[in-house]
C-alpha cells in the first residue's frame, strides 16, 4: 500500500508557519524564509516554469517534495478561501489555473463542494467526512504512488496523532520565527524513530517513520 | 578569545527538559531519555568511571560535551539546591564528590557563597553579578580552552538573547515530550547560521553559530 508522507520545513524554535497566517501571506510573517533552502534550486524553478538554478544536496528532498506522490491531502487553511461555507463564486487555490500539484488534490473541509478541476492534471476533491476517508480516496487515486500530506499544521498533527502518517521528513533550517504555528504539538501518543539526516546548504533534513 | 559554547540535546518538539523538573528528576518526566544517544557510549562510560561501551557517529560529540571546555557556566537550577538563599549546610551539586567537570564551574546565583572546592579538580564558583561577569571569570579560568555553558534552557536562553553564545550545538532526538522547558524562547534578536550537521544513531547534531 503506498505511504503516507509529509515533507515539511520548520524553524529550529518549532514553528512551519510565521504568526498572523492570511490570504496574502499564507506562511505568515517571517514564514516565507522558511523555504529559502527550496526556492533557488533547479529543481523548483522548472517546476515553476524557470530555467537556471542550483543543483546541491538538497535538490532530492525537492524533487520530493514537487513530484514524488500520486495524490496530496491538504487542509482547507491551506487550499485558503476562508472559514465557513464556499462563497457563490469560489475561491480556486493559491496556484492559478495551472497549480503545481499535476495530481488530485483532497481538500479537507466542513463544508461540501464540487471537485475543481483545473489545468495540468490537478482536480481539488473536498472531502467532508474526516482525515481516513480522506487518506483511503488519496490511496485509490495515487495508485503505487505514495500520498502527500501538504500541511498544514493542524492537519498534520491530526494524521501524526492518528498513526495514520508513515513517513516524515522535517527539514530544519536556522530561522527563529519566535510565533506562529508549531508542528509538534497536540500529538496524542505519536512515536518517532530516525531513519536518517542529511546536511544541505541552509538546512539539515531528518527522515523519521511511526516508531 | 576562547569561544562560548553550548551542546544541548532536544526532543524533536523542542524540549530539552520534560515537565516537573526537581531535585529528585532533574530532567523532568522523560527527560532523561533525552540522553540515550549518550550514556551507550565508551566515551561517556569512561568519563563515569565504567568500561566497555560504543563507539559511533556520535561519539565525537560526546567527547566534546564531555572533554571539550576548560571552564563551564551554568545556571542555579542545574547546579541544584533549591531557590532561595543556601542552607546552612549547603547543596554540594548533584554529582557527589568527584564531578565529571574537572574544570572550574561558574554557577549563577542572585545568593553568594565561597567557592566549593571537590575532588578531581571541579571548583563551584557562585557568581552572582549576571551573566557577563560569569563568562569573564570563565573565559580567565580556561585560558586558551573554550568555556562550555552547561544550562539549563533560562541560562542558555540568557545568553543566546545577550549575543553572547558564538557556538550551538543541537542534538535532535526523535523523542516527543510533549511539555517541559524549551531551548528556543526568550531569543530576543538572536540569528544563527547552520555550519554542520551530522547524522548518528537515534539522534541528529546540528552545529550553529551566531549568525
Amino acid at each position: 500500500m503506498s505511504k503516507l508522507k509529509l515533507n515539511i520545513t520548520m524553524s529550529i524554535d518549532g514553528f512551519v508557519a510565521g504568526p498572523g497566517q492570511s490570504v496574502e501571506q499564507p506562511l505568515g510573517a517571517g514564514g516565507e524564509d522558511l523555504h529559502d533552502w527550496l526556492i533557488p534550486l533547479k529543481a523548483f524553478r522548472e517546476s515553476h516554469g524557470s530555467e537556471g538554478g542550483e543543483v546541491n544536496a538538497n535538490t532530492p528532498f525537492a524533487e520530493d517534495i514537487l513530484a514524488g506522490a500520486g495524490a496530496t491531502i491538504m487542509g482547507r487553511n491551506m487550499f485558503g478561501g476562508g472559514p465557513g461555507p464556499w462563497s457563490e463564486k469560489p475561491w480556486q487555490g493559491y496556484w492559478g489555473d495551472n497549480p503545481p500539484y499535476h495530481h488530485p488534490v483532497f481538500v479537507l473541509t466542513s463544508h461540501p463542494r464540487a471537485p475543481l478541476e483545473l489545468q495540468g492534471g490537478t482536480t481539488f476533491y473536498f472531502v467532508t467526512d474526516g482525515i481516513e476517508s480522506a487518506l483511503e480516496q488519496a490511496r485509490a487515486a495515487a495508485g503505487d504512488q505514495d500520498v502527500s500530506l501538504g500541511g498544514g499544521a493542524s492537519v498534520a498533527q491530526q494524521y501524526l496523532a492518528a498513526g495514520l502518517l508513515d513517513e516524515l521528513v522535517v527539514s530544519i533550517v536556522p530561522l527563529v520565527l519566535r510565533d506562529g504555528a508549531r508542528l509538534f504539538e497536540n500529538l496524542g501518543d505519536a512515536k518517532l524513530a530516525q531513519v536518517e539526516s542529511v546536511e544541505g546548504p541552509g538546512v539539515t533534513h531528518i527522515r523519521y517513520v511511526r516508531a
